[in-house]
């Protein structure tokens, strides 16, 4: 994603906290509070600009959504649309997702999504991929017995790895589309990346790992 | 498949017996002594019309195949092939894969090839793809503890199917290529299906499967 300078950024996220959730720390193992409701919760890490957890907040509105995005510059608009939508049950941590025990207790979230993240196509950046076994693990702490993860990329290379890292991990996998846009599954809810991507004709690739209980 | 009548090929078979092993019952345990060695012995569940052992055998000397392929009309061109490439480490059994217990041992095969299989797209027909649950737990008997099955395709819905199905199983994935032609792997040999729709520029998609011990 192409960064741009905002300096005016940090203020305005800071002037709304009731959306982007200032001391995650005091958070964790409170989100039922915070939201509310006990309603289920569902995770993006690396949510980007926000238009997948503010779509699935309006179509799922018995879900609590958290999107996690260390970026100033690119939460700031995930906070103007979260705003503008008038989402209750869309939350937003300005944070880094390898601090994500920082945040969570453990079992405290149902579900993980993994949209479009960065492919770090270099074997010795394999660890930085987030379905690397190092955040398997660390998801797994947070997420219920048989949690799930829901990806979906249009990087062959990456979906190729994660298959082998969820399989390797003993994790089930479901819903497995190698032409996510050609299928018919229903109720996709489609990233910035994801619209642009396959309208070149790109092909999206998408599954759901299970967490062996 | 196209079948083709070939009221001749029977008979062919039959005076074939150190290449189509006749009484594979009797083979069951003997697998060594039948092939004079105790080479690793590679099985090609449905092998169609040979390309593909008969290429492996001439690539790997030090491994023994099997081909198993049920239709007479099929396999007598599976026959042709290795009798012309004059391959000792190629044998073939004229039987239905279902019986796959009754033609091996506990643990006397090294690895099992699906190559361009029947996808049987009807989900009420999905028990006889060869990637499915009952064919797995079949396989496993026959293999050597952490044995491995290596799987091509050209068909989307079969692939994911097997994705799925491999990993429910508790199975390890690696290797797993979504597009193999364009990819690095070495020492690809093709089938005549792969072959045929490669040319047409259809992906072929590939994965190995390993059993845990």
């Amino acid at each position: 994603m192409r960064l741009r300078h905002k300096p005016w950024a940090s203020e305005e996220l800071e002037r709304h906290p009731e959306i982007v959730i200032p001391a995650p720390a005091e958070a964790k193992g409170n989100w039922k509070d915070i939201f509310g409701n006990v309603h289920p919760i569902h995770v993006e890490v690396g949510t980007g600009k926000g238009k997948f957890v503010t779509g699935m907040g309006g179509l799922h509105p018995d879900v609590n959504y958290i999107g996690i995005e260390k970026y100033d510059s690119v939460i700031i608009t995930a906070l103007e649309r979260v705003k503008e939508a008038g989402r209750e049950n869309v939350k937003l941590l300005k944070q880094d997702v390898s601090d994500l025990l920082d945040f969570f207790a453990e079992g405290e979230i149902d579900r993980i999504y993994i949209n479009f993240t960065d492919p770090w196509p270099k074997k010795k950046h394999a660890k930085r991929r987030l379905t690397h076994e190092g955040f398997l693990q660390m998801y797994q702490k947070v997420l219920k017995p048989e949690g799930e993860i829901h990806f979906k990329t249009d990087n062959q290379k990456l979906f190729e790895f994660s298959l082998e890292s969820f399989a390797n991990y003993g994790m089930k996998l479901q819903q497995v589309s190698l032409d996510l846009h050609a299928s018919n599954f229903e109720g996709n809810v489609m990233t910035e990346y994801e619209q642009k991507f396959s309208e070149k004709g790109m092909r999206i690739y998408r599954c759901e790992a299970k967490y062996r209980s």
